[in-house]
């Protein structure tokens, strides 16, 4: 192979992110040849559906009856980009085995067979490429796993997931329900006919599982992750969080501590208070936003698109060009993690109980005297500082509404808090508590 | 060499960056260790003046006489951190002459001659890392040289001198005058006592010739950035913007076009007004943002600290751990620059005078009748529409002020009104311009 021929992809789906690699690469063939010095080229691709219409151009690729053939065809990169499990990790692995570089978009299977995987392609020494599992419009993998690689980092937080974001940004801005923004969202094409796997938080885990390793150097645990969706903020929760200074918004938040118990971490995806300055909080509609806090840069944010078919293609090109690189020089590697995989730490990872975290309470309550005094004696007994309150007056024989925010207290604390708010004969049914993050 | 063995680094310099690389290093050696599967120690140091007190542990480090004798010393990379053009230039040269990767935070040298530089170190083979010349905190160079390597960018924009972002920001919190907040910057030790290379911008565009070449794949040409400083915005400028819904923002622009005309770019550095709900509107004091704009990912921004000793000694780090990884297998490296650099092009580099922008347009008039209509008048015969207009309502006796943004029009055009609305016998002398930018 001499380093002048074009490099030959292969590509397992030509879905969306199929298609934006096609489009992209015919469109800047010219400019990503000036940085390459050899033309990056699809030479075969496989599909599930051949009738399907496509808006790029097929008349130079072999379509191929199977994806296995595209793996065993005489291409130098394999780009999986397909999603799910299987075929996936099959084809992933059959291609590893023949010692072809792999690319692949797959959030879901690197978070959950990574570590498999990986392993796997440090046996063969061969590269695997994933900028573009998480936030395809952003180069989060390598900014985290190569650019900020002499920090310690101890702590991620990002709105990872466009569709939640996109329907609480719509919630927030027109006041309509969870129900509302989800419908008019999967209208326009931004929710899927089952939304769960976005709302409720399991994409963001995904793509959490992938960046919470990159940064600590531990090994992939899916698992680990404790979500909660965004289904039961109710437009009032918007509302009340912006008279207080917040937004909310739908994080996935990684921290990592070091103490006499060991290495900890929590990795959670929840609905989340934000302090309305915050970059994040501003980050709106279909963005992603990620910001990585390392102890010598201090923070730092990364905001761009996080899906649609260019902006992921754009990602798993920039793979598919260190891959050229690497297959140039197999000798020197990134680690795939960005952590020699010996060095891969096992942390214990914290339950949403084990947490600590300030916290955002709304209770209804009768418009009666001695509710505040006796509310404030319940957190005052669990050693719960109130940060800001704010009662909404009543209108005529309705119930008052209280939102809180209190300090920083472990979460069982706040559970417990929670129970003994519950327990007071003028607090009404349905207590709402979220978390708080204040990025110190 | 084995790979086990710690990566020796000379340091060039132990000012503020130097020191902070030592305490980096020191902090997270464990961590960096980790990573790289070996660790990174600097073994000689030279400096000035070597009875400064430092802030770092230098027992284990070798202090030489001169910087000369660092680079000559047993190292495997050189680190040069003393910044400026000579001797700098000299070491880095007589170090690439050696064969030794070089790492350097020295914008400077790299945007008047870097194109020396990497012709040498690529005769010799030799990695040469800059990750630290611009926006430390900011992995942005290796964003935009691999990350974002499948677009075609078409434009940046950035806020890259923490100084000039202080004082606007300053100003434009307290109302303050520039001399005031400069007085107040010099007093913190954020502005130099000679603080022109900042203000006036020459500091932000050696940062964007850098960021344009890896943008664009040109070749670097400090000279034909164009620059404005900050000295002309007054308190009231920044008032009118906010209410027209701007933010002023000392911006460096670099855009791309290909047309008839062959290839040209726009570097430039001066006061922009910018949407208040832009990212950029939104980065206050020291901080540094970037926005990148491919034609695949769409509108990325990238937020970060700097300056700043740990800042930038991260920066500088992360190119050792690559200098590293590079050294183990030295047949492959990412071009210098991104580009092959028998692909990066000469592009014409467009004056002040062939812009085109949108215009903010300051004037102080006589408060009669018919000093609107004799202005619009002349906008209209120059073909300037008018996006906004605000005219502020004058005290007893006093002139009014009017505030008008334009439409997008060649700057020669906005010059020829300039000139036109100042021969109006009621406009007083003290009109202002200052461009706007939209980000569409």
């Amino acid at each position: 192979m001499s380093a002048d021929s074009p490099l030959r992809v292969g590509l397992l789906g030509l879905g969306t992110v199929g298609q934006g690699v096609l489009r992209v690469l015919a469109q800047n063939g010219d400019e990503i040849e000036r940085r390459l010095g050899r033309r990056v080229v699809v030479t075969h691709a496989a599909m599930r559906d051949i009738k399907a219409r496509r808006d790029c151009d097929l008349s130079n690729v072999t379509i191929c009856a199977s994806a296995a053939e595209v793996v065993a065809a005489d291409v130098d990169v394999v780009a999986e980009l397909i999603g799910g499990m299987q075929p996936a990790q099959q084809l992933v692995l059959a291609a590893i085995a023949r010692g072809k570089p792999v690319v692949t978009a797959n959030k879901a299977l690197i978070a959950e067979h990574g570590n498999e995987i990986f392993a796997a392609a440090q046996a063969k020494n061969v590269f695997v490429g994933f900028e573009a599992a998480v936030a395809g419009g952003i180069p989060i993998i390598k900014a985290v796993r190569e650019g900020l690689s002499a920090n310690r980092i101890d702590s991620l937080a990002g709105i990872i997931n466009g569709t939640s974001n996109y329907i609480l940004t719509q919630m927030s801005r027109r006041g309509i329900t969870f129900g509302e923004a989800l419908a008019e969202a999967q209208k326009l094409g931004y929710a899927e006919a089952d939304p769960s796997f976005d709302v409720e938080g399991v994409d963001a885990a995904h793509k959490l599982t992938i960046l919470a390793s990159l940064a600590f150097g531990t090994k992939l645990r899916f698992a680990a992750v404790a979500t909660e969706g965004i289904s039961k903020v109710l437009p009032q929760d918007i509302q009340l969080a912006q008279e207080l200074g917040y937004r909310i918004k739908s994080l996935a938040i990684a921290k990592h501590a070091q103490n006499e118990r060991g290495d900890t971490v929590e990795l959670r995806v929840h609905p989340t208070l934000v302090p309305a300055e915050h970059l994040l909080a501003k980050t709106d509609g279909a963005l992603n936003a990620i910001r990585v806090h390392g102890n010598a840069v201090g923070q730092t944010v990364f905001v761009g698109r996080g899906a649609g078919g260019d902006a992921t293609a754009s990602a798993v090109i920039a793979d598919l060009i260190d891959a050229a690189r690497w297959l140039a020089a197999p000798a020197q590697a990134v680690p795939y993690l960005g952590f020699g995989s010996g060095a891969l730490k096992e942390a214990r990872a914290l339950s949403f109980d084990e947490i600590e975290s300030a916290y955002y309470l709304r209770l209804r309550v009768a418009d009666e005297s001695g509710v505040l005094r006796a509310i404030t004696s319940i957190l005052a007994d669990l050693e719960i500082s109130i940060e800001a309150i704010l009662q909404k007056e009543p209108g005529e024989n309705e119930d008052a509404t209280l939102a809180i925010i209190t300090s920083q207290i472990p979460e069982s604390r706040c559970s417990r808090a929670l129970e003994k708010l519950g327990e007071l004969p003028f607090v009404r049914a349905g207590l709402s508590r979220l978390r708080v993050e204040h990025f110190e």
